[in-house]
């Protein structure tokens, strides 16, 4: 076996543990919360989905990759939950240290790209990264009103907290952010979500 | 909300039931066996990580979507066992019919897009299909060896089992295909297979 290839197969090895990282989105059934590997299929299949929903120059094909890479520096940094105020201020230098380790185990132009994707994702700059942005805050979303705002009301989230979350889906996807405004006004009219 | 807008949001909602569709190969800790949610980001990640080794002619992205889309009839017709040949045997009816239910949720040339993939990818003839198809048995092969042949002991499985499984990855890729020999012979030695 190459050099290469083992690397890449002892990140790929790695990778694995993304199916232990628990988020605070439940499953469907919410007989459990859901892992990273999971929401990163979910996201990428949702690119899929969406496509139609894109502007002309987005590359669906770059956003599918862009959501598979997106969370694999919680590996080591753990999923920082949105609305914790604490643990997004330390946020950036975990996720730092984590793309560092986690990507240096790639061959060097092949983690050299990986990282780029992640930054550029990050960021929310490019058309690519701002649809990728928009579909991971609205995947969310979906699953947290279908399964009657559970996670909502565990975290004593209110309206006002979502709305800012999702002013990436009101600049990227007018349609998609029509649903989402029908769906924060259904849940806290069901009291799922504080009216603040 | 426009019905083709309701028909992909249902549709994206029906394939988070693929977090509960149970696989029999184990996630890395054996703290549990994996589901096809994770299975299919796994083997979508892994068609990034191994991009390098597939023919010029192979379009990973198109891999990427294959990888995506290709268990999702078994949300319907269940993860049938490579190794129980009375499940094998009604295998193409019951999926046949699990097609036609769920990719006839979505908009018509949509639904139409997706069987074509899942059928192609099923088929395994095109070069996309069989990368697509090398990385699919390549997955829980490696997954299966480093995690010390668990579920190759719960299931009395034989070391002509695996191989006659792993033709595919010896006709698409030599270099991955060493590898397979290498984990194979090491298993048995292990007795974590039996030499049959």
């Amino acid at each position: 076996m190459t050099e290469r290839l083992r690397r890449r197969l002892e990140f790929f090895l790695e990778t694995d543990r993304m199916k232990y990282v628990i988020r605070r989105t439940p499953v469907g059934n919410v007989s459990r919360k859901e892992n990273d590997a999971e929401h990163s299929f979910s996201l990428a299949l949702l690119a899929m989905v969406l496509e139609e929903y894109a502007d002309d120059n987005v590359s669906i094909d770059r956003v599918i990759r862009m959501a598979l890479v997106h969370d694999l520096i919680e590996i080591y940094a753990g999923d920082t939950y949105v609305y914790d105020q604490a643990a997004m201020e330390t946020k950036a230098a975990r996720e730092d240290a984590a793309a560092e380790k986690l990507f240096g185990m790639l061959p060097r132009e092949q983690g050299k790209e990986y990282e780029a994707l992640w930054r550029e994702f990050d960021a929310e700059e490019t058309a690519d990264a701002r649809f990728a942005a928009c579909l991971d805050h609205f995947q969310p979303l979906l699953m947290n009103y279908y399964t009657g705002g559970v996670s909502w009301l565990e975290h004593n989230v209110c309206r006002s907290q979502v709305v800012q979350r999702m002013r990436i889906i009101q600049e990227v996807s007018p349609i998609l952010y029509e649903l989402v405004e029908a769906m924060l006004s259904d849940a806290v009219r069901r009291g799922w979500l504080r009216d603040e």
